[in-house]
Formats: structure tokens, C-alpha cells, sequence
């Protein structure tokens, strides 16, 4: 049964594999009126694509990424209509995958899909591929601009990577996408940008943990009980492929803390004086920024033999080929940005009826 | 808009607030045939109780909790139609909620649901008061009755509370239901039921780390974009009230190791040497164990004086009455098993339809 | 899969057959600030129970009917939380099935439920029975108090019954709830009270046809392609049990006009000219009454022998005894106000946001 | 609030406007391993184009409705994910709309879409304009590509046009394509070409009656309450532009038999003796052939002068020009098959998990 839908107000579907002609999405619930800015809708892909910094952190395949709409905008304003957006495939080249074809890649979701639908897809992960998060991007883009109406904006940036961790007092907006990284602590994302190097090197991979804090969030966003607004943006980031888990606010550190300590005391005008909630009581937001923590697995594909399976199941060696990122961080950046913007933007529209 | 309902083919929705006539659940989804054990359905009930043993951990308020099916059941066995459970609420002695009335709880949801609903509902947390998840617990009973029928069982317990963690290598599954709380490791059991006397008499409450086991899988179960499997299960338990963040596998861990590490190698029959996975790869289930834990926040209800503001968002000093829980772990421990439970049953139906 | 929720943003939910413990529902997504009535909402259950006029259209089976509203309101009135709703089953009387147990009543859904299912239950059409719409009269009474607030007004009414039809001419709303048949037309109404009684004698029942007029709705509510508002009060009105087919405004008629007949002018401030859209323009209400008409089957259940089958498959007579309706159309119509008010409180409340 | 997403199991979401860049659909939930017959899908794809008979019923604009697969498909077979199909606009000649552009068109959705909106796309009717339902016969010819393996045909045609009726004793199938009013009775059928010409020459246009029958349908697909086989198709075909009514069976007819001549007999082995009730007993398929006829309303572009209002609600005449069909039976023949083809398909599958 389906489940490529995220969202009830602000509902996006999205479509597309790695290989295939062409992703994209279709944005059901789109506010008429909303200016629709094509040059930012573009930028937000190129944020998604592998970098051009020659550094070994990501593929370096090439991709275009051209977002073109195709429906649900009139004179430059949205008119209420879904807005359709694909992304031509344009590099694929026609590919040796005699090596991987009938084994399954540790790590990745060959195996789990096979067993799920019978299908072998071997042409670099199919739907389960990262190529699959630019329709996400897209339809995370014009919930921006949404939000930007609203006054909310969102930020994620790489706060630990290859075990490197940035400082919270070193944080500067403006470095996050100055470096490779992603990390708005210079002096760690050249430790990173180092660290990367050396394990590029050995054929190995990495993972970290991205934090993300929107601002600008008034209170009362998110559902009582099933539809908190943190169980929603949980549902939203564990479904980006690399992340293990996810975190609010003090998150796994508030098991070790007490009652008196975890509790965040308000003051005049509603004001918290500290932030362990992470943004969010009782599944609403409080008007505090969000905060919210996601851990990234290190990349799969490695250079180094590895013990599997092939689709008979019996034990095979396998050896990746082809350029891989060493850590995914950097480009999952856009991607929980964009998740979150989505989900935002789906409880800002939920929200509109909640009272009489 | 709507967001009490949970789940596509097996779906929950569930009404109820702690201090209203009563509170409840309806399953609409349940495959005709299946022996519904009313027993079964009251052991879970009691088991999210608070306890009998006199021990400060859990609030001493009597509850009845007695589940009554009122549909979608004749002759033992369900039908096809809704089932629907009710649980009155028998214990609502008229309280002097004056200390509070007009004030928000640090930590709770009265802020924020007052913000969203313009409403003060200040018996007792109203719909975000942890007895909500008696209706959840209901739903789970007859989603772990369908899935016995499929080999699938479902095991959660206190893995850390009060800072004091439980030993893997002492885990006995007989000893969870056997602590007051619910911790497969005797010694560490005990230090944590001495602890909390003491943080009791400071008038403190406490958090903990929860995990959950679930055995006996097909693979693939779980959609291949954003009805990951864990991603659903992160909704599922990010919806419980107390709970703060979420892992799969190796989760945070994950964070730190090289992708040579983290990756599960597979040998014959598509059996894997590790589980650093967590038993999902790419959103499906692997065959292997799923497993992820669960951070719980302290109670907020502590016996100290706090800082916070009234409905006119003015400061005052607050002080919380009557029996409160010092650590939640315990009485989470069923509600995370039928989240889960309604989540991997909804999966299991959900994929009937996959193959042609 | 799920099939009992009706709604996105009024989200209604419900559960029961007509021999189980109870019926009700779970309305979601009931604005905070409501106030509810439950004077009126007895008063609409009240109009669904069979009629006290001793007049044979009608089962005389004594059903209470006394609606309990469980949760979701505090100090009379809704606070955003979903609104529990149930109506307890006290005339169980048991009865004797020998002559239907493994039989299937023709006209009736005891073949398909049984092929469905492969469950048998016999009490008195269990899920399919018409007793299953007193959940959806309880919800419909929640809906039509918000819908006052709005200044919006449904009414139903039987416009042909045995033959006979009410004359448009003879058109007093008064007499709607004042004659046993729920007609406007008093003249017609008696000679339907006289044919019913003749059909009763011969064992026979009899259809007919029920009109709705929704007043004060503003112009833009329904959506544009899949969930038009005229394809939406379909899908609802024709789930109700006897319903066979549903037109709006001119309906089959307008297959036999010219495009200059059935176009309406418009006139100085978006006035309409004649309604032969009945309101609906594109699948959005045009300001102007909404109007629709539904055919009603005769009573399936009659007094006379009929050919069927038994559960398996074999040919075998039937003869249904006990008290049955001989035609549904009073009854029904308070059902098909009921769902017309669930379908238009959730258009308004699902419009809230189609603008920026 | 979203409603362009059609289907549950086989969940269809569409776009696209009239004079936009391309309309399209994504399917999701197509059972993997399906044979996607691409020459069917485009035979589909033309049987919805204007004709090229040069009869008047049907708009000349030239439309190429090349439908492109994008994504889902591997090696000619469904894999499981969700797939695309787009339709590009290839002849958006720059047009005159300059006597339209701020006066509302009588019939359409001109108005209500303003009113809803705030917006006015004037361009030949935007996402309400009947091209809209290339992407429904897209999505239905992947439907019915599903329900062909499970031995399910749908058949729809015209019944009635411009007053003349098609007599069932004349029922040839093949006639149903060769000729220009799908009418399967070719006396009716040239009757029909004569009259349309002489309507077409007064610049006025006529409705119809379009008939559907579904053979080879097992028992029990359609769920108990809410979303009865029936309430779907009805949802489904009522969100057709210019379908204004609904009937199954019998269906307005049955409002005037009694009990006795309405109920359909059943005789060994299941089979029934009449078919009044359309094939749908209680909501659910009961193995007789599925039976619906739809009501279409005549084209509301004639070649009259009108009378109606501007976008600032001031009475004006308008006089539409351009070509427009006459009558639209022909060309919603298709359209109906593949709501129909959808809404099965979407029955089938959710009906995998009905028993345990």
C-alpha cells in the first residue's frame, strides 16, 4: 500500500529511481497567492547536488538538477493548484554493473527490497537511492517560501562528523555553507575536511549528527496526541535513508537529568528561560526555537571487499566500484531542512481550523 | 485537523481525557477470524496500571481501567467491522485544582494547548495526560493478538533509568515483569528501586532510556520512502508524551563509526553477523531483529516550587500537589510496545497488495 | 483496509451493529470554542428512531437511542479534542434466527459480507444493519451546530414515496417534521400514510425518493478535482444502506436540456438566474442553494417467501419474520442530513487555508 | 486542504492545467511485477482525444496526449514504486482571451474558482477545464492493465445523447468504437451524428447519459460503511467535470417498485436471477455484473450571447468563441472507464487483508 505521500494540508508525492527518466513531486495544497520564486526553488537544488570542491566527501557524478514546474502557478504566483516539479535524470551513463547485479550491497536496501517486491533494480539503489531526496528538496523549497511569509525559517548544518565535533561558541551563520561540511564551526570543518581526506584514502566511510533549529514558530503548531509536531518531523527525517535516530531538544541526555533540571522555567510574556524541551510540550510548539538532532550512518558503499549475499543467497565476496560519498552529512543538510519545512507547513496550514 | 488517528490499514483512533466519562479506542482494520482473548486485552490493561507495590516510582491513584469491547467482535472472534474499546474513567474525585488552575505547569502541555485551543482544561493534563495511552494500549493488545498469529512478538523493557543502566550481558526476560521497573536486569533493578526512594524524598522525578525488541519479522515489511519502517515507528513513539528521541541499531552510535564497521555483513540464506541496523535496511525490515530505544524525559510534576506564568502570561511561582510518578520508564514500557505493535501490524497488511 | 472513517479535516469515525454492545463515533477535528447542545443532539437521535405513530412505515422496535458524549468537551463546550459519541444497544431481546442463520435474506448485504468476510452474523444485518446509522446522526448533530455557527442550514425531506410525489406548489417546511413521511406537501403526505398501509397488508414495501437543500453556504467550498463538493456528498450519501443514486441541480434531467437551458445566468453581485447547477459549479458551491436528490430502494425485508440461497450456495426458500420497515424514506432523511452536514463542515474547515 | 489524490491501496494523484507546460499523475501502489503495456496506455491516451471524425460533437483542437513513463518501471515490468506518467501541452497557440479574461463563463467553474481562489486563469479553463481528465485515463489504463490479470473488463458507453436513447436490444460491443458517439447501438448512434449537426449549426450543445458495466468482479470488494463500492465509484465519477448524477442498478427507477420486484433472487451456487441492485449488495460486489449509468450535462460553451458578471460581480454579456464540442459523452466514455478501472483497482488490493 502506498507510501510515497508525506503530509495532509501541505501533502507532497514524489516519484522517481536513480536511473529512471525523471523525479519529482507533486505539491497538493499549496496556498493560492504564494509567490513562487524559481530562482530560489533552483539554488535550494544545487544545494543538494555533490559539491564541486573536489574534496572526497561526495560523489562527484555529475547531475543537473534542473527543477522545471510544471503546473500549479500562474504569473508567477501559485494558484491554489498542485504544483508539479520534475528533474530529468541526465547523466545516466549506460554503466557496468555486472559486479552488483545479482548480489545485494551491504548496508544498502538491495536485500530488503528484493525480498519485499520481488524485483532486482540493480542500477544504482533505484527508489531507495539518495538521488530520490531531490524531489524532497523541491517540494522543501516552496514550503520555504511559505514559511518565509510566516516568519519561520529553518537551518541545519553538520554538527559532528568522523567523530570531529563542532563548538556551539564557534557557531557563525554565515560559515555553514562556506566549507565543505556544512558546519557553521570553521575550525572544525577543517578538521573535518582533513579527516575526510585520510579515510577517502583507506576506502572507508563515515557518519555524523546534523542539528537543525527553526525560528520564527509561534505556539500551538502540532497535533495532542498522534500528530505531536515532534512526531511528525521524527517520521519526516527517519525517512531520509542514512538516519538512525533523532533527538529533541536535551534529547537522550534529558534520561540522565532530573525533573529539576530538565524543566525549562517560563516569565513574563510566555518566555522560556532555558530550552531542554527543544521547542515542543506535549507535541506543540511553544514559540521556543525547535531544535532537533539526527544521526547519520556512515555511507555503505566502501572500497573494501565485503562479506554477502547474491539473489540465490548464498554467500558471495562483493567489491563497490564507481565514485561514492565518503560522508553524507553535507548533502543531507538540504534534505532535513527540507523535511522540516514540509512538516512545518503542514501544521501551519492544520492548524488553521483549530478553533471555531 | 484531525490527527487522533494513527495507521492506514490497521488504524487506531482514540478519544479521551484524564478527568472526562471516558476514554477509548476503535480499530478499524482488523482481518476477520481472529480470536480476540478478552484476558489477554485486560493483562496488557492492568500492566500499564500503576503499580501495587508501594514503591514511589508511579502514582499511587487507583485506576480501574477495565476494557470493555463494545464492537467488531461475535462469538470470540472478530468480524471484519471496527472494534471499538471503552475504559471509564471510575477515579475522578473532585480535586482542588485552585493551585493550578490558572497557571501553566512547567514541562507539561497546558502552555501550549492553551495557546493552540484557547481552551484551559487544567483537570489533570486533560487530552495530554499520560492516561491517554490507555487507549493506545488497548489497540496495541489486539494489534499483538494478530501479530502472535503471524510468529511476530514484541518485548520492551527499562534499559536505563535514574542514570543506572542495565547490563546486557544479565538480561533474563523473565525478570521484567518481575521489578517494579521493568528492567531485564535484577541488580541493576534493584539500585534503580533504591534510587528512586531517595529522589522521591527530594521531591525530584527522573528520566531513562526504554528498548524494544521485535522478533520473528519477514523481511520486507515497511515502504521504500517515507513510510520507512522506522520512520512510522519513530512517529509511533515520538507521539507518547515523555518521550524525547529515538534510535535504530546503532543509532547515535552510528554517528562514530566507519562505514567498514557499521555495515551488517550477510552469509548464507540472507542471515546477518551483525545488527548494527537494527534489523531495517532502506525502511524495510531485514529478517533480522528490529531494535531501537527510546528517551524518556523526567516527569515534569515535581514537589518543588518552579517558575512559570499564568493565563495572562504574568510570573508566578507554581507548586505542584497530589501523587505524581518519579520515572515514567516503567509504565511507558507497555505503550511503547503497542505503539509498536500497531505499527508493525499496519505494515504486515499494508504489504499484502505489494506483488502482483 | 479501514473503511469507517468519513472526512479529512471533520474527521468522523465510527463503530457498532445493530446487536452488539453499542454503536458511536469518534468525531475528529471538532473546532475548540464549540458550544454543544446536547439537547439537540438528543433531538436528532430522537428523529432517527422508528416513528410512534403506530403508522406500519416503520419498524416499531423500541430503541432508546440515548446519546453519551465521552470526551472532547469541558464546560459545555468542545475544546479541540476529539469528540467521543455512544449510543448503548438496550433492546437486545434474544431472539430466535433459526429461519435466517444460514440463510441469505435477499436485497440484504448477508451474501457479500459472508463472501467478504467469511464470517456469518446473523443478528439482524450486524455492520449492515441500518441501526449502524445512529452513529453517523450523532455526528451529523455535532456538525450541523458548527455549521450553525456559520450560518449554514440543511433540510431533507421525502419528495416521493410509493409512487406519489410531493408537489413543489404545496412546499411548507413546517410540515416536514409534522407528518409521519418527513413530506413538505401535507396532501401528499397523507396519500402516501394510505398507500403504505395497503402495502403493509400485502406484505409489500415500497422506495422513494429524498430531496436535501443546503442554505447560507458561501461560494468557493469543495476543491477542485477529485474532492469536488458534489463528488464528496456523494461518496457520503450514497453509503448510506437503501441509496441507489444521487443527483445535483437538474441532475439526469440536464441530459435532455440544451446548453442554453441549463447554463444559469448570473446577475449584478454573483446572483444566480435559476439553479439547474443546484449550487455546485465545478465542484465548488456557487452561493447559491445546494440541492440534490437520492433514490431509496424499497425495504429489502418482506413478508413474503422468496427464492435464495443458504451459506452454501444452495437453493433454498426464505420467508423474514418479525417487524421491518415498509419504506426507509423518513427515516433516512435526518441519515442524509447527517452526512450532508459532515461533508459541508468539513469543506469549510478544509477551505481555511487555500489562500495565502 | 489537499484533494487532487484519489484511492487508498492504488492511490492516484494528478496535476496540471489546461495551458499550463504538462498535466500528469502519480500512481502509487501498482502491485510489482505487472506488465506495463505502454501501446495500451497510449491507445487509452487517444481513445480521450478530440475526434477526427470532423463531426461537430468534439473540439478540433489538435492534441498530441503522448503520455511519458518516468519512473516505476524496469525491464517492462512495475516495480513497486510509484509511477509518473506526464502529458505535455503541446498547442498553447497564444490566444485572444481578451473577451473572457475578466468576465465569468456561465457552466463553468469560472466563478467559484475566483470566488474560492482569488485567482482567475483565464486560459481555456485552467485545472477545471476538461483536459484535466488525460491524466485520470492515464492513471486508468495502468488500472486496468492491473484488472485485466485478475479477469476484470470495464465497458462504458453512451446510453442516451441529445434526447435519443440507444435501445439495449440493438447492444453490440464492437459497435461502441465505430462510432463517433460510443453509442453500442449504431441506429441510435447515426440519429445522434444527424442531430449534433443541427445543434452545432444553432451554436448550442446537449448532454447524456453514459452507462458502465464491470464484469468478472469476485464477491465482496467494497468496504461495509463509509467507502461501499458504490460511495467510492460515486465519488469517483461525480468528480468528473460535467457529471451532475448517479444511479446503480435499478437506481432512480427502484424508488418506484416495491420490495418484491426490486429484490434480485438468488438461485444455486449464488447466482441471481435479476439484477436491480447493480451488482452491490451492501456496499459490497456481489458477483453479478457492476452496473452504473451517469448523467452528463450539456456543454456550457455555446455559441450564444449570455448573460453573466465580471470579476467585479457587474452584470455583462460574454460571447464564447473559439471551438468547443457539442455534446461530451463520447469523450467522458473513456474518462468514466478509467475512474471506474481506478476505484476496483483501489477495492481489489485493500480487500488483500479483509481476513486473517
Amino acid at each position: 500500500m502506498a507510501g510515497n505521500t508525506f503530509g495532509q494540508a501541505f501533502r507532497v508525492t514524489t516519484f522517481g529511481e536513480s536511473h529512471g527518466a525523471a523525479l519529482g513531486c507533486i505539491i497538493d495544497g499549496v496556498p493560492a497567492g504564494l509567490t513562487i520564486d524559481e530562482e530560489f526553488l533552483q539554488k535550494e537544488m544545487d544545494r543538494r547536488k555533490p559539491g564541486t570542491t573536489g574534496n572526497a566527501a561526495v560523489t562527484a557524478r555529475k547531475e543537473d538538477d534542473k527543477a522545471e514546474i510544471l503546473s500549479g502557478v500562474f504569473e508567477g504566483k501559485s494558484t491554489g493548484t498542485p504544483v508539479a516539479i520534475i528533474i530529468r535524470n541526465t547523466n545516466q551513463i549506460s554503466k557496468d554493473y555486472s559486479n552488483i547485479m545479482d548480489k545485494f550491497r551491504p548496508g544498502h536496501a538491495d536485500f530488503t527490497f528484493f525480498q519485499k517486491y520481488g524485483i532486482r533494480d540493480y542500477r544504482g539503489g533505484g527508489r531507495s537511492s539518495g538521488r530520490e531526496t531531490c524531489a524532497r528538496v523541491a517540494a522543501g523549497a516552496i514550503a520555504k517560501l511559505f514559511l518565509k511569509e510566516k516568519g519561520i525559517t529553518i537551518r541545519a548544518y553538520t554538527k559532528k562528523a568522523l567523530g570531529i565535533e563542532s563548538n556551539p561558541d564557534n557557531y557563525i551563520e554565515d560559515n555553514i555553507e562556506a566549507n565543505f561540511f556544512r558546519c557553521p564551526d570553521m575550525d572544525a570543518a577543517k578538521k573535518m575536511e582533513k579527516a575526510v581526506e585520510e579515510l577517502a584514502a583507506k576506502g572507508d566511510s563515515a557518519g555524523g549528527i546534523i542539528e537543525c533549529v527553526v525560528k520564527g514558530l509561534p505556539a500551538g503548531l502540532g497535533e495532542t496526541v498522534f500528530d505531536k509536531a515532534d512526531a511528525l518531523l521524527a517520521h519526516g527525517i527517519l525517512s531520509i535513508g542514512a538516519v538512525k535516530g533523532i533527538e529533541f531538544g536535551a534529547g537522550f541526555e534529558a534520561a540522565d537529568l532530573y525533573g529539576s533540571q530538565n524543566n525549562d522555567p517560563m516569565t513574563a510574556g510566555g518566555k522560556f528561560l532555558s530550552n531542554n524541551a527543544g521547542g515542543i510540550l506535549g507535541g506543540m510548539t511553544n514559540g521556543n526555537d525547535l531544535v532537533f538532532r539526527a544521526a547519520v550512518k556512515p555511507v555503505p558503499s566502501i572500497y573494501q571487499k565485503q562479506q554477502t549475499v547474491n539473489t540465490n543467497l548464498e554467500p558471495v565476496e562483493i567489491e563497490i566500484k564507481g565514485r561514492h560519498d565518503v560522508c553524507l552529512c553535507p548533502r543531507i543538510v538540504p534534505v532535513v531542512e527540507a523535511m522540516t519545512a514540509i512538516t512545518i507547513a503542514d501544521l501551519f496550514i492544520r492548524n488553521e481550523g483549530a478553533r471555531l
